[in-house]
């Protein structure tokens, strides 16, 4: 209708956002009455579905069409099937099953900050009066070990291959400290590609039961120790070759950073580094959009942590102690590694 | 990294789509904080945006940072500014603004229905036990009225041009029952383009309230009567040129849908017409996106209304004793107009 070069201005983006909330709840729905293991096991309509779900046909009908236009599934002539996604991600027959990503990503406590964003962009941190982040959370972060784990190997696979050259030219044990560990699979997965890996767990108590299971499950527990406690006055023991600081500087404020940096500075040998996995913006703070985006999550989430540039990062490590700090962008992943050299 | 043509799969849609609720609730709390108008009025840094909004700093830095990356906002040098969208429809010194959607796009309820998708499902409908839309729900209607009217105005102007050659050729009042009614600016909207439509509006009184109050903004109050209560019971009048049935039908299962077209039938006058403004996906069910993607909208809300399709509204109409049915598509707009003549 517009007879102009530039678009019109329209509502729709406006509209979209305002009810985009609905497309999270729908694949929720979708892993949780397990439709994409139905599918994958050839259900393919309605009353088969329904039936295999246990759900109602309506119901079931009504869902995987959404899932369809979201583009989780395909429909052609009235009957579904997966899309490549979805088979290697949503079937739970697949190893590389991440379903339960849902159940700590839209957590009613995850749903519960969003809802009052309001007032914490008013105040400037979350207005749930729990976002200090540095007394235990046994539900929150049970759940995240339980729920996340999968998300982590990927980039496991890269931390792996940095600490890799080091590991051929010595031969000997190379030591890993793995700070908040949640479900340990940064540790568990390199000591499981590295041999010579042993791996100290540091995390609350009900936490590290998650991390044990795992490091169980990939065959390392011989290399596995674990550590109860808080990384702010925990013994972390010393001489560590590595230490993995994953997803866990940005619940914190630079000068509490600074705070833990040191800690860890004293834990590693000399020449010891720490690799930091974290959501790093450009300086300009709004790309790369995954990265950029992460600042509201914490926001909404913590007292007073960020999605940091690396300027900042830098900074802090300095700070610390450090002689080097480099920044390592990782090919198809939205986070980076901060690599920073005692 | 991937040597292959085809995309390697990627966890990366499934994780953006379980916390794409954080781009709702972003959007809503710039709403609520009025960041859109104080942009638009100057404030283009973090400290003059908290002054002005009355937020922290760091809180709306970081959220007119995720708006930006959203596309929301343009961020230049540290500047932010508004896009062409946001300055007409974000910024409350627009007349076409439009952030009071918010309010009832992400209300309580709406959220709360959403969250038991998963029991509705299983259901068939609804699982929050208010779902027959038969009786009257004061809080729920009056906030759509109040604030969704802005969304109706561009399909109003298309039903005034379907309406305007027959206003043309007879010069005598057009009568034109708005069926519930909500905001009225299908009915209001239609009366202010032509002079000689005389709308009675029906919905229930505290409904009608707002509606009424819309009418006089518009100055056509001496041309809008009102009936208070239910379409399914209420008194509607007789020998009606047209009946407005505005995202009314998508609320109820065929067999009702039957019942209320047989009574809207009955009200119209001889050769009169119904407009029924709806969502239509095509048979597939699941295109054109936004048309197919509200039948879970439906399914979350409601007992056993959907998004139907024309073969459906057809069926429907034919039941009721229409004559004829037709649907016009719009352009640039997600909804279509069945048409259907007595």
């Amino acid at each position: 209708m517009s007879t102009a070069a530039a678009p019109r201005p329209s509502p729709e983006k406006i509209f979209e956002a305002l009810t985009r909330y609905q497309q999270t709840f729908a694949l929720k729905a979708g892993i949780e009455v397990d439709l994409f293991t139905a599918i994958g096991e050839g259900a393919n309509e309605p009353a088969a579905l329904a039936k295999r779900t246990q759900t109602a046909e309506r119901g079931v009908r009504i869902l995987a069409d959404y899932l369809t236009i979201q583009g989780f599934l395909n429909k052609e002539n009235g009957k579904y099937s997966l899309t490549p996604d979805s088979a290697v991600f949503l079937d739970k027959r697949s190893p590389a099953y991440m379903g339960a990503m849902a159940e700590f990503l839209v957590s009613g406590q995850n749903l519960d900050n969003m809802q009052i964003l309001t007032a914490s962009v008013r105040k400037g941190g979350t207005a749930s009066g729990i976002g200090d982040n540095s007394k235990p959370e046994d539900e929150r972060w049970v759940n995240f070990a339980r729920s996340m784990g999968s998300m982590a190997v990927p980039m496991a696979g890269v931390l792996a291959q940095m600490i890799a050259p080091n590991s051929g030219s010595s031969g000997g044990p190379i030591r890993v400290l793995d700070v908040a560990a949640g479900h340990g699979l940064y540790g568990i997965t390199v000591a499981k590609i590295l041999p010579n890996v042993q791996v100290t767990a540091l995390d609350w108590p009900a936490v590290l039961e998650v991390a044990k299971e795992n490091a169980s499950k990939a065959g390392i527990l011989d290399r596995y120790a674990t550590r109860h406690g808080s990384a702010f006055d925990a013994d972390l023991g010393e001489g560590y070759d590595y230490i993995f600081i994953t997803n866990f500087l940005h619940h914190f404020d630079p000068p509490t950073n600074e705070k833990l940096l040191r800690r860890f500075h004293a834990a590693l040998k000399p020449g010891g580094k720490t690799l930091t996995v974290e959501f790093v913006p450009n300086p300009d703070r709004v790309t790369p959009p995954m990265a950029a985006a992460f600042s509201l999550v914490m926001l909404a989430h913590t007292d007073s942590g960020d999605a940091y540039t690396f300027a900042e990062y830098e900074k802090m490590h300095c700070a610390a102690g450090f002689k080097s700090c480099s920044l390592h962008p990782v090919a198809d992943l939205p986070q980076q590694v901060v690599v920073a050299e005692k």
